[in-house]
């Protein structure tokens, strides 16, 4: 283990009782090295509840981010914050990974602004692990960029190919550009130019796909820009949310229902679970010096304990250097002309 | 009634059977003159399988176009086609609108090469009426322009306020502008560029929503461009599939869930009606001389019953004149600057 991972104590909707429950039981679970950062009094107190907690490091912060401040300003104005903080831990060297369940934005732009992008890396792309019908493939960007190049859809490419087969196990995975259609020719500028790019890359590109070959199963990796991946993402969350509300509607609605719904509870229970965004972890933010796991606002204690192990995976597997070493291999980022073999991804 | 619609009986899945099922059932219970449009033996057939048909006309068209053949070409290659056909039923005032279950692409070019667009109109948009937590809502464009600039989008607008106000009866319809963040400042520059273009067309303009405002009943129509919203399309229906899907998987994985499900059938009936995407009618294609619905392909009789309701209505209450009026006010389409106050939409 070795690494240290620093958790953004004030971050999330329910903060600070659930960042620290959630770091520590990781501390427990999975052994690992937290450091809390926050406003030390109320992380002191939110211990105290916690019976037989394991010893754990506090750096304190004395500002606090809102979920729903403008990052750029949140950036210039609390430069005391936790999330400051923490993205300082990284540069530093103190961790190797920063969890937070704050706001996105800034901990998106703070994280790459102190511990900086890896070489080879123009932008880095924030991505999700989404479930599909098979189990889970990767989707970059979400938000990160929203208007890329055509050589930046190839480094999420590569990026993406990384963490599907270091994290979930994918074997030479299969890498989709999203679009409105399967033809080559179909879709913006972004989305012609991009197809060509991912054709060179040496990376297994199966073409143009469409969302429902994210849910599908049929591809491992699917880039695109970070309006449309932020879009996505946010439609999937809202639909999810609209059919559990209807579901419920509709079961409570007659007695039959009710009574159905009792007793195909744990059906019920376990499906939750796999629709629930909370329960997928968190965003990774790729292409930096480090890892950093973004998780959802709403996260449970789980949720934390699990962005914790993503962001240690992350670092252990060396999915940065391998990044970095495939991206230099591809030339210069800037190029959109990858030289290398297909062999060498 | 006295407006005629023409129905491409090749048009969909199940073609001609549903769509010449779902002609005959519009004729009956909405007293709809229909025109049928295909290969008139195999309607003629499926006409002698519905015991006491009404009369109802056929055009005959030689040639059938997939639904995954490429618009363009099937618009070159394929001018005897039964889309061909109705698409020029309509130019020449035969009919005042056409329903097709067909492919979506060549029902679009088809219908606005033939029937124009009308005047103050730039590009017509396809819209969807969706389900919200409280009522409907209109989401457009939905995949005619992938590229639109920030007039266009006004122009959007101003076609959803009239299809929200005149066929959801939505009271000064709110207007908003799918970004992925409320501020104005966020986005694409086409999101820049539209909110500014927004802020000054005389709408009931909003600002800037996000997805979960689509579902949620905060607005009345969202305006996008068409690769966006075709992926809010495509995503959200993706979702519904597999919360479907894995809700069978986990209800059926138990004996107590296969009971429960059977206790709560009716709900479960009702609550698959609710997220159906084909009991939702059809796509709106907006902007052209005469109406035109490209129901999903998949589309069961009701569904295409509903797609011709929609066309009949959006005649009868001169949606198309109404927009053109507004547009005309507005001045120029091209200029960006509407120099109307706001009382006048």
């Amino acid at each position: 283990m070795g690494m240290r991972i620093a958790v953004d104590a004030m971050g999330g909707d329910h903060a600070p009782d659930i960042p620290v429950a959630g770091a520590l039981l990781a501390a427990r679970e999975l052994g690992a090295e937290i450091v809390l950062v926050g406003q030390q009094d109320r992380i002191e107190s939110v211990i105290k509840n916690h019976p037989a907690a394991p010893d754990i490091e506090i750096v304190h912060a004395d500002e606090v981010i809102g979920m729903d401040e403008s990052p750029a300003t949140a950036l210039r104005r609390k430069r005391g914050s936790s999330i400051h903080k923490a993205a300082q831990l990284l540069r530093d060297g103190e961790v190797g990974g920063v969890v937070s369940a704050g706001n996105t934005g800034a901990v998106m732009i703070t994280a790459k602004l102190y511990a900086g992008t890896i070489t080879g890396v123009d932008r880095p792309a924030l991505s999700v692990v989404l479930p599909t019908l098979v189990g889970h493939m990767v989707l970059l960007d979400v938000g990160a960029n929203i208007d890329p190049k055509s050589q930046h859809l190839v480094q999420f490419g590569v990026m993406g190919h990384f963490l599907a087969s270091q994290l979930l196990g994918a074997q030479n995975p299969k890498v989709g550009l999203l679009s409105i259609g399967e033809e080559a020719g179909k879709g913006t500028d972004l989305i012609r130019e991009g197809h060509a790019a991912l054709s060179r890359a040496p990376l297994n590109f199966i073409g143009n796909v469409e969302s429902n070959d994210i849910y599908s199963g049929a591809t491992d990796v699917v880039v695109c820009d970070g309006f449309t991946g932020n879009v996505v993402l946010k439609t999937s969350e809202a639909v999810v949310e609209t059919m559990l509300y209807l579901l419920r509607e509709e079961l409570t609605s007659s007695r039959r229902g009710k009574l159905g719904a009792r007793l195909a509870r744990e059906a019920f229970r376990s499906y939750r679970k796999r629709v629930d965004y909370a329960e997928w972890g968190g965003a990774n933010l790729l292409g930096i010096k480090g890892s950093c796991v973004i998780c959802h606002g709403r996260s449970s204690a789980k949720a934390i304990v699990s962005g914790i192990r993503v962001a240690l995976e992350y670092g252990n597997k060396r999915v940065n250097e391998r990044i970095g070493e495939a991206l230099l291999a591809l030339g210069n980022g800037e190029s959109g002309e990858p030289p290398l073999p297909a062999s060498s991804c």
